[in-house]
């Protein structure tokens, strides 16, 4: 063993700052727009759900966002985690290439989304707040902030999407567990679930619907604010914590990517691994590093939607965003990957692509499956369905290194573990998990109504 | 942060070798008998179930015994695992007391008994077995068999436990997903389990029960070798890397535990743990250090069993163990805890109990749920239902060190994650957890029959 399968980082070099890839951009993010007014955003626009802190953190320009010393203790229970390389993956496809994955699993609710619910109950709780409420997709997030509301002493209200609500009903009980309350959506709780079940009370849900719930709550509520788990800036700049571990790691082994690999639903997690190496690709420093998101063929915001502004919500109660997107009224068809049903994506990560900076592609749910069973058996962990979209982007690259005789260096992100989510893995092993069949006509039909805001 | 959260070792200070605790005790460990001819086993004996090498194990007296090269590339995946110091339960508890827990559940399958299970696939492939049958009782072990066998590309069945495989259906989908095959114990597949069955259709089953069909099965089929996860000498001294690592971190910071606690079903978790401290309670290093065992009330193997020869299983085909034992007939009634759910106990911890080198005791249920509730509501992580024996125990002297004023040192082993038995915390968080009602009387009656073999 002369390269250790795990390099890890002590926790005096856990980074003492987040990184704010906007500094660095060569060009000016499309600022957020006031839902009503129409003209860029300002701090007090969003204090009403969002304590001021993170309202900040959401518009400053400041290259290093210092992590305060509550958060970092709490992130000491996991983190740094480790860079894992992936021998035994390579073998099993006898690719020259190095594969690592980062493993953001280790964390107590088993993915990368403790990394900003800490901080955003942290500044929650310094401002006086009593109680968060979200929403979640499969359920990573939710339990993320449960946890983290749990270690503050807050109060949490989750709004689960019923269609992840009915699969995965061990992430409710987690929850739980931490002390929230967590119920399906759309509900009838919220005017916004309300009439969303009398237009269609079969509905399987989704996260747009989910987030006007608990941004209903959030503003009705003088106790409550809002806490979102993706898709802003002040969430990509937490989960930075990711890459810049990431790059300190390679470093520590002299080793630099030639591949950036992530899956993408808001964006958080690849985001937080591959914003601290952006600054190499516009410096010169790496030019030829790319930059992969992977997404479902059901749900393909990157690689089909149009660059416009649009609703972070289905009821439009939200600030318009510029990004990539089928539209807020997209309801994407049931899908194991949870976490990946989401109609828009990361303003940071849209601009990228955009730019050309950065690459995307979509995959369909059974060869998704296909590659995170391959993982599951020759690395033994069980990846969540989330990331087994990157694992399929991972095999396919490994494999054209193999064809081209290159030993490239691919790094991926391993958000969150699957422990929640065998019932997926039974289906695909019973034969019985398909393509969702509605997927084309929802997608052309949602795509022929664009752009909802011009 | 001057202590960090985490104490970790590299790849590289992980254990080169197993350490056997039989080479420094200072009386002979009672030797295991022939069930057929009564008189203590050979090598022979047991080489129809076992591969050589770790039958030999089983009877080394050899202080130390090297870790092949590619057990440990496997170890390297999730070892060296970390040493945590659980300080927010111990602000939560106001005690002087610093807690240590050594996590375990960063393996792949969840627990500690990866350590053993990578072990035995590695000898039975090896030896040109295969095919491995076993037993497993919440799942922990036929999980970690499961992986291993994927690993080594050797099949593998697993007999578990029926109230396991009915409270806990992803620990199936697990097994499952790295090629196992599972069915609940007693199962109409061998004589062993259609007897029980006969006898009481609606068993809840037990590990003795599933260990008879594991070792039927093994002895009829030509292709298969039989796997135990605990109770065995060659099980506990695989599991001694937990305690080698612990020592080694515990030294790095300069500490030295004061008590020592684990929860026992067959042992090994604990075992593993505590083994390489005991040298240093016999050579007057550390003659104060205690070992406190735990286990469930309903299950009071150490606490109230008598010391004597047993089978390991219910159907009488194992050799004979000296053991504090509840006699090989007795089925535990229903627990979340279906790892301790077992009549015996590794013959070496109860020959350190019977020489008053180690202590035990028994807990109900409900008081253990709301330990493991506690630690996962401060520590953040979520807890099997066995482990939570230990953190009651440490709960207990963590508040005697309060009322003392006593800044004593506690290291525990937090064997496995609780991903998997969510359904017990629904039972608790609901109210509807019970103890088991029969408990007192199907102890009663077990002792009534003892001993079971003189």
């Amino acid at each position: 063993m002369v390269e250790p399968t795990k390099v890890l980082l002590s926790e005096a070099e856990m980074p003492k700052d987040w990184y704010n890839v906007r500094s660095d951009l060569p060009f000016s993010m499309p600022p957020m727009l006031h839902p009503g007014k129409g003209a860029p955003v300002e701090e007090d626009d969003l204090v009403p759900i969002f304590p001021r802190a993170l309202v900040e953190q959401e518009l400053t320009l400041e290259r290093w966002v210092a992590i305060p010393e509550e958060i970092r203790e709490i992130y000491a229970l996991w983190r740094p985690t480790p860079l894992v390389r992936a021998q035994r993956l390579e073998k099993a496809l006898g690719t020259p290439a190095r594969i690592y994955y980062k493993w953001e699993g280790v964390s107590p609710p088993g993915s990368h989304k403790a990394n900003t619910s800490v901080a955003q109950a942290f500044y929650n709780k310094l401002e006086g707040v009593k109680r968060l409420a979200t929403e979640t997709g499969a359920g990573q997030w939710g339990s993320a902030l449960a946890f983290a509301c749990q270690l503050f002493d807050l109060a949490c209200k989750v709004y689960m999407v019923r269609v992840s609500y009915d699969q995965k009903p061990y992430r409710r009980i987690l929850m739980e567990t931490w002390g929230a309350t967590c119920v399906p959506s759309p509900s009838r709780e919220t005017e916004a679930g309300r009439k969303v079940l009398e237009a269609d009370p079969e509905t399987s849900g989704s996260l747009g619907i989910a987030i006007s719930e608990a941004v209903e709550e959030a503003v009705k509520r003088e106790d409550t604010k809002y806490s979102l788990g993706s898709v802003l800036n002040h969430v990509m700049l937490h989960q930075t914590v990711i890459g810049l571990e990431a790059k300190a790691q390679l470093a520590s082994i002299g080793a630099y990517p030639d591949v950036l690999i992530g899956c993408v639903g808001g964006g958080s997690n690849f985001a937080g691994l591959f914003l601290p190496f952006i600054p190499d690709k516009l410096n010169g420093a790496a030019p030829e590093l790319r930059v992969v998101c992977t997404e479902p063929a059901a749900c393909p915001t990157l690689t089909r939607g149009p660059y416009a502004y649009d609703f972070g919500d289905t009821a439009c109660t939200t600030p318009l965003l510029k990004m990539f997107t089928l539209g807020h009224a997209f309801v994407p068809p049931p899908l194991h990957a949870g976490g990946l049903r989401y109609h828009g994506m990361a303003p940071i990560i849209c601009a990228l692509l955009d730019q050309g900076l950065i690459e995307a592609r979509a995959y369909s749910q059974l060869p998704v499956f296909a590659a995170g069973l391959q993982f599951a058996r020759t690395e033994g962990t069980v990846p969540a369905p989330e990331p087994m979209h990157a694992i399929r982007a991972v095999i396919d690259e490994a494999l054209r290194c193999r064809e081209a005789g290159k030993a490239e260096t691919i790094v991926f992100s391993l958000s969150g573990h699957g422990h929640f989510d065998l019932s997926a893995y039974a289906a695909y092993l019973s034969g019985s998990l398909e393509e969702p069949a509605q997927e084309e006509d929802a997608v052309r039909q949602a795509l022929a109504c664009l752009p909802m805001v011009p």
